[in-house]
């Protein structure tokens, strides 16, 4: 692996030496840039079609504009890439060596010119209103600019920002990047409109942005350097909110990208290989729940199978979804909606299937309590890729737990294996009780257990796996696993036979057995994949406090990590088999 | 009390009857149902203004349409008292005796009319989406109608609700009640394009609604039954998605309620009396805080006042919002954006003080986590109204402590008094270290304590208010006082000279002070005014769970409460002095 060579890029350490440039060279700049993206994405993988398009905006930004005086916000912040290299950090895309040095949004830490650390979408405009009223209370002047695209505007906080940054009596442009799709195809009358505009070349009939009271302006040469600078010159310095519509290509300079927009827009390492990205699979969550759904809605025309402008996390690839025709909605970036929608259509007897990221459901906490919980509404929320990670601290899926189990009446479910997974959607697809969550396991292989003919509609009733003495060992969800190898540890390190409960539901207790362990057992552990604060081992240690058990809660503490190794983690919070024996040890 | 006499409205008992009256008679219905509108709030309080203004239109609807086979949404769902007259509960608002039977909400528990639990505002686009969806999907026939106004459009979810509500492809009818007003006014571009089509008939150049596809339809005569019903019958069964913008008058028909739309959004008890809603009061938190508020203004230009459409529940009237001029904002009902912009602001230097109710705050919640907490952006939030109460299911303020507390970089402070209180609300102004947010305490009463010169920048340091041994009281906040009573019924009761602490930060654990207490303690209480489930005792009790210490929670349990008394909470959740005595007593 070797650094990549450039000619232009390599004299640009600043957007100060951007402004020198003359517009071959800020051509010659683009692709170069363009190489850039590539070369890191194949190495580490990361968003690559929502870079490649906005190249060229970059560029005439950093061109017209005087960062980090005026300040560039960016939305979602995956479109940070360009920005990245032509502000000090394009090692982190040129050498391999350096691509860990930088993440892949934006951050306060790694630069002047960054201002947030954003990787949930459809902040920007809200964000960039409140640093322009700081710039105006405090009587200095500079240019806030905002850029959102890549199907954000759908998102509410959005909307409300354009709706509250639209009265604001001084300078603020809002670049809005068009390029006609979101993570996958766009949603709703708003991208309706936007189609119009492109195609009227911004003067049809009905404006969205001119409805708020915007100045408005259209660029359908949007990956035109030399336009888009006199555009950006003309907005400069403008004493009043200004939208800039621009049009541009999602992937361009990467055939692929181009061709297939959703596989390009965040791509997995290897991008330059001839392989397929759609590879043969094993069997796994994402397979088996594609393939119930697909039986169920054989069965039963109003289930409905929901996602949030990210059909390609559960593996809902274009042929399911054709397949489902009208019991599939993707309602784009719009999680609030999709919980209320899931709340309408199951009190109204349809069959809700709401797919979502666990950090993605935190943006409609209000609708799983008001909308869904307190209606008793029965719709199946299933949270993916739920546990602690070494993701970015923008994304992790930590705190599913806290939000959604301490919310009255919604049962909150977390499977060991295939069978109990598939027992549990199938039971909470079928009843008409409860709204359910059900956490689907982030073992990328299948682990499979005994036949599950469990009726859930029992609820908090924990299934005793093994009884033994002395301790208990609670191993929720994935972490059950974990459970499995503290008890062997117990018994060879210790002989302890260990008492083993897969407690499967997450929103209660099960104090009948719970009550009974305390005749025999001094020690009781707990086992959660996500953070301890709110948790789920938290309520055990409640239930305890008064007796003379011991608990001990394992699991993440109370804080955002920023793409640590897995290994660093298990070893902080205490998750492997030894030092929980050894923690154990010491309380007996 | 008697029962007020009415001759229309006494003979309607289902939206049946509607149907068989003259537009005369429907006149004198809708002078009745003012009057009883006008009748419960008077007694009970309650929404004023919505309703008033609302009358003709709700007459219309069950003239037009088929309720319950036509299915009518209420957002907010506070405008629904003449619908309640309309479908069998006029009692509720005629007779006294019968005002406590019937809520001030849509309640499907109350009627088949009813179809959601709703207080929050934003829903019933998204709401009705998804009901229209199941109905499509059943393959069954009726009209599904969403009722929207009183400033509900500005919020989220009513945009990514009209977003994808535009491009169903079949019957869904908006009907859009704009009144002129939100809670207070209205703010931003979007109500200006409302007015725009007030002012042009609703022909103007650019219409929000348009935009998004849906067909319009712009009723100036809001408040005439003839019009309305002409109206509504054209696009009853229309086969997509329409929009009906309705121009009403808030209050209409009780001049104090026309003359001052704010107060009349909302009236406590007595509305008929001469006395002026505005008495003076005595020293209470509103109070405090507005003057601290204002005397930070005239030392700092940088200063920020900021809600989300109700500055009435924290008493700042039009005085003191003119008063700050430029260094306040409404944002209208748009938490999320309050909590983005926070963020904008406070990294951008200015000083952000957002004052928010318990319940609406959690419609904020990836906001806070996100945009606030992982920016780590020093701005403040006000959080009112916290705690049990005899309220509506629909606005408990019971799950603010584990919304926020359990999200990491934020400093949740309790205050005890009032000397506390500004202590926080100023250490938080001043620093520039941690987004912190304030429960302010819910006495409207001051306790005043000692003065406190605390550095709350030493952050999860526990006040040791007094020394004792065996038992420790850790009083939270608000429940601070319960905990003096509970230290004074164990002295006199069972001889305990027990420790009393105030903790202060609910968002941490004072890890040197609890291990200390270890050395001669056995039980640990703590007291939260808030649902257990989550919250801050269970911290506490995870804390203790590996040593001999005995810990009771002692707080709500994880339910959603209807108006319940709270002589009957207080004994269920054991919040008594005495209770509390007892469950020690039995371990000791």
């Amino acid at each position: 692996m070797t650094t990549l060579r450039t000619t232009v890029l390599e004299k640009i350490n600043s957007p100060e030496d951007v402004k020198k440039l003359s517009f071959e060279e800020m051509n010659i700049l683009a692709d170069e840039i363009r190489q850039g993206v590539i070369n890191r994405v194949d190495k580490v993988g990361g968003h690559l079609g929502p870079d490649l398009g906005i190249v060229e905006a970059t560029i005439a930004l950093h061109y017209v504009f005087d960062s980090p005086k005026d300040k560039l916000i960016f939305d979602v912040s995956h479109q940070c890439y360009p920005h990245k290299m032509l502000t000090g950090r394009k090692q982190g895309f040129l050498d391999p060596l350096n691509h860990p040095e930088i993440s892949g949004y934006s951050n306060q830490n790694e630069s002047v010119h960054d201002h947030f650390m954003i990787g949930h979408t459809s902040t920007s405009v809200t964000l960039a209103t409140g640093v322009a009223k700081a710039r105006d209370l405090k009587g200095e002047n500079y240019n806030v600019i905002s850029l959102i695209g890549d199907g954000s505007l759908s998102g509410g906080e959005a909307f409300e920002g354009f709706n509250n940054a639209s009265v604001l009596n001084s300078n603020l442009i809002i670049i809005v990047n068009d390029n006609e799709m979101s993570i996958a195809e766009n949603q709703g009358g708003l991208y309706k409109n936007l189609k119009e505009l492109r195609d009227s070349n911004g003067t049809c009939a009905n404006n969205w942005f001119k409805t708020f009271g915007f100045d408005y302006i259209y660029v359908e040469q949007g990956n035109n350097i030399e336009t888009l600078i006199k555009t950006f010159s003309d907005i400069k310095d403008s004493t009043k909110p200004v939208v800039v519509h621009i049009h541009t290509l999602k992937g361009k300079g990467f055939e692929k990208a181009v061709a297939n927009k959703e596989w390009g827009h965040w791509a997995m390492p290897g991008i330059l290989s001839e392989e397929s990205p759609f590879s043969e699979t094993p069997e796994c969550y994402e397979t088996i729940t594609k393939n119930y759904i697909l039986d169920k809605v054989k069965q039963d025309k109003t289930v409905m199978a929901i996602n949030a402008a990210t059909p390609g996390v559960f593996w809902w690839d274009s042929e399911f979804r054709n397949k489902l025709g009208e019991n599939y909605t993707d309602v784009g970036i719009a999680e609030q909606h999709a919980v209320g929608y899931a709340s309408g259509l199951a009190r109204n007897g349809a069959k809700h299937i709401f797919a979502v990221m666990t950090s993605f459901i935190q943006r409609a906490y209000d609708q799983l309590s008001q909308d869904l919980a307190l209606n008793n509404s029965p719709a199946t929320i299933l949270v993916y890729w739920g546990g602690i990670s070494s993701a970015d601290c923008t994304h992790l899926g930590l705190f599913d737990i806290p939000l959604i189990c301490n919310i009255p009446n919604i049962v909150y479910l977390a499977p060991t294996c295939k069978e109990e997974y598939l027992q549990m959607l199938d039971w909470s697809v079928k009843q008409n009780e409860h709204p359910v969550a059900i956490r689907v396991p982030t073992a990328n292989y299948i682990i499979s257990g005994e036949v599950d003919n469990t009726d859930y509609s029992i609820l908090n009733k924990y299934k005793l796996v093994e009884r033994g003495t002395k301790v208990a060992i609670i191993g929720l969800g994935d972490f059950f696993e974990l459970g499995k190898e503290v008890k062997k540890e117990l018994k060879s390190k210790l002989e302890i036979d260990a008492t083993l409960i897969n407690p499967r539901f997450i929103t209660g207790i099960d104090k009948e057995l719970l009550e009974n362990l305390k005749s025999d057992h001094d020690i009781i552990i707990t086992l959660e994949n996500g953070t301890l604060d709110g948790g789920f081992g938290e309520k055990i240690s409640r239930f305890y406090g008064s007796s003379d058990i011991k608990v001990l809660n394992y699991g993440a503490f109370k804080e955002f990590n920023d793409r640590k190794p897995m290994e660093l983690l298990n070893e902080r919070y205490h998750l492997t088999k030894e030092i929980i024996a050894k923690d154990i040890e010491k309380l007996i």
